[in-house]
Formats: C-alpha cells, structure tokens, sequence
C-alpha cells in the first residue's frame, strides 16, 4: 500500500482520490487552503486513510502525487507544493489546459506547439511526469469497465521509462485499464491535450460523457 | 453517375480520385496550373471518365467538389475555383491546416477558436461546406475495411442537413463506411482538425497510418 498525494478538490481529484482508499492506500488530498471545505468533507467522508491539508501537505506525504487540479491552476499548485516535495518523485498529470474565459466551450491556453504537461516537467526537472487519463471522464478513469466492457484505449506520455512502466502497472493493476499506450516522451501530450476540443464536441453529440476512443489498427 | 471535382493532386486527391473513376463517377482534378503533371498523369492513368484543368475548370465541371488540397494552399485554391463555381453545392472539405515551417511534426495554423473549415464556410457562405475524413490516412478514407474490418468511426461537421445527409451517403454508400457520426455545425470542425497532433502521434508510437479511433460508449 502506498502514501498518495492528490492535489485538487474537484470531481477528478475525489474520484481519483476516493479509488485510490477504496484500494486500501493512504491518500491526502491537497489544496490551496488547508481547511478547504470539499477536502475535509471528502476526507471524513472517506475514514481513517484518509486526510487532507495543502498542497504542500499532500506532497510531502505522498510517495507519488495526481495532478488533479483544474489545468488554470496546475503549475501554481505544484509551485506550491513544492519543488523539494515533488523532486524523484512520480507526478500522474490528468490536468487539462482549459480556457473558460472565452466561452463554451472552453478553448485551450497551451497546445500546439506546447503543452501543460511540458510546462510541468520543464518547471520541476527532477519530478518524473506522466500525462495520462486526461481524455475521459473521471467516472471512467478509475472505471474504463462502465464503457464498453472496457476495451478502448488510455494514453501516456513522459520523458522517464521507469515512470512509464509505474504508470501503467496503476493503470492496468489498480484502475483495471486493458490498452494503455505509450505515446513517447512528454511533448507527445500535446496531442491528448489537444484532442480535448474533439472530447467536447463529442460529449455534445453523443449527449453523455462516458465514452472514449478506441484505437483500432 | 455525377460529375465531381477534386481539387488536389497530391496524395488524398489522386486516392478520392481513382475512388470515385472506379465507382463510375466522371472526375475532373484540378490545380493552379493547367498542364499540371502530375493531374495529367493521374487523368491519363485513369482513363476516359477521368480529366484534369485549373482549380475553375475542376470547380465549374463539378456537381460536387472535394478539396484535397493541402490544408495551406486550400483558400487559395477555392478562391482560383471561383466563388460562382462553388455556389449552392456540396464542398467536401478533407484539408487540415497543417503548418510544416515550424519543423516536424507539424503543428496547425487554424485550432482552437477557429478552424480552416470555418474559414472556408465564412468565405463562401453560399456553398455547403461539410468536413469530413481528415482524421484517416487516405487509403483508409475510400477503404475503411481496410483496418478492423471497417468498425471505426468517422465524423461530419456542417451547418446544412441536407448536405451533411449527402456525405453521409457518399461515406457508406459509395466508400463503405459504417458508422459516420455528425459532430453538428461547422464549428465543430475545430474537434477534428485539434486532432491532428494525436493522430501524428498515434502515427509514430503505432509505426502504421493504417489506424484510426473507434468511439465507444
């Protein structure tokens, strides 16, 4: 059993969260304020292996840490959490590079030529980041049985093949995924976070969020 | 039988082309110059059914007219097509606003809050521009049996029915496709064109184009 740091108190960073208790570890759920409602509501909600406290808090605890904040928040929570609490460690990034200041639906502030992603590992060298799960639905990242028996495909990308491979044991092992792939070094997150706009238009034409692709060849 | 454009003469225009020569379809490619070679060589390979002229010639021989060109030259190529040659009739856009100048891979000039199929709509508000097969290679585009027998998706994006329920006929009934799923309006466009940097990456951790994404649910 491990010592998990989950950074954010919205519906991904609980989801992630409560899966992560439910396999027995011991989670803190971080935020910028200490007393955060959500999180303490989560946490008493969850028991005993349960806590929470700041973003700092949660990443000295943790052994590895979910980035599960909102994408616009991403690099100022990990700047406070710490470089020194996130250096050799495993960062699971799910986050994406929404922009809701120019309507819906939302646009991206990274992509392209760059990527959230990117931005983290460039910003904490020494933390080996793994962008994944950032193109489903949170209901599905730690259930992809709910959609299709399960067979459809989950993404990663990162620079460290160690991170990779621990990665995917926790894909696969802990959230029961069957086809994760390995998309290469962290600049290929720049095509999931770009596919988010193809998510959103999906959700709407398909009028439900549990869906996903699958890659056929 | 109908008398179709292709604007086009690379790769995607001589393989929708030779497609719609074989289906019995009187097909007229059309580029900037006249005496294009490689046009007259795809026409004279392909026989009796199949001529070639400038983007206007192609554009004004056409009931319908595919733009295969590349996604940099297309509004130039449409305006040399003429706006009278384009009025009122079904413009199949296959074009991705890729953007080779910054090195490999490409990254896109159009995404996000805008798209080239928008910009082609916009300036041609009296043709039916529907987006479409710009997510597969284009041996999969006229072919899809090609990977998984088929059962993969591809998408629509429009803002008139009638011509969106068109390509939906040519899709299944003259290409093969099995499940053509409509995004909604021309905007939607911006979900398949952002998902080019997947796809290019899906490419290179795949080492085949011969892929394509399922949407399960």
């Amino acid at each position: 059993m491990a010592k998990i740091a989950v950074l954010g108190t919205g519906m991904v960073g609980q989801t992630i969260g409560s899966k992560l208790v439910a396999l027995g570890h011991e989670v803190k759920m971080g935020s910028r304020d200490a007393k955060n409602e959500k999180a303490a509501s989560w946490a008493k909600k969850e028991g005993a292996k349960a806590s929470h406290g700041t973003f700092a808090d949660a990443a000295a605890f943790g052994e590895l840490v979910f980035n599960c904040t909102s994408g616009h928040g991403a690099l100022e929570a990990l700047r406070a959490a710490g470089a020194a609490n996130l250096d050799g460690k495993l960062v699971v990034d799910i986050s994406n590079p929404l922009d809701f200041s120019k309507g819906m639906p939302p646009s991206l502030f990274a992509g392209n030529t760059d990527s959230l992603a990117e931005r983290i590992q460039k910003e904490f060298p020494k933390a080996h980041v793994v962008k994944t799960l950032n193109t489903i639905n949170c209901e599905i990242m730690v259930d992809p049985g709910k959609v299709a028996g399960g067979d459809h495909t989950v993404f990663m990308s990162g620079n460290d093949p160690g991170a990779k491979g621990r990665v995917a044991e926790i894909l696969k092992g802990w959230f029961g995924w069957k086809n994760v792939l390995d998309l290469g070094d962290i600049t290929t997150a720049r095509g999931t976070e770009s596919y988010m706009p193809l998510w959103l238009r999906l959700w709407g034409a398909l009028g439900t969020a549990d869906f996903n692709i699958k890659i056929v060849k």
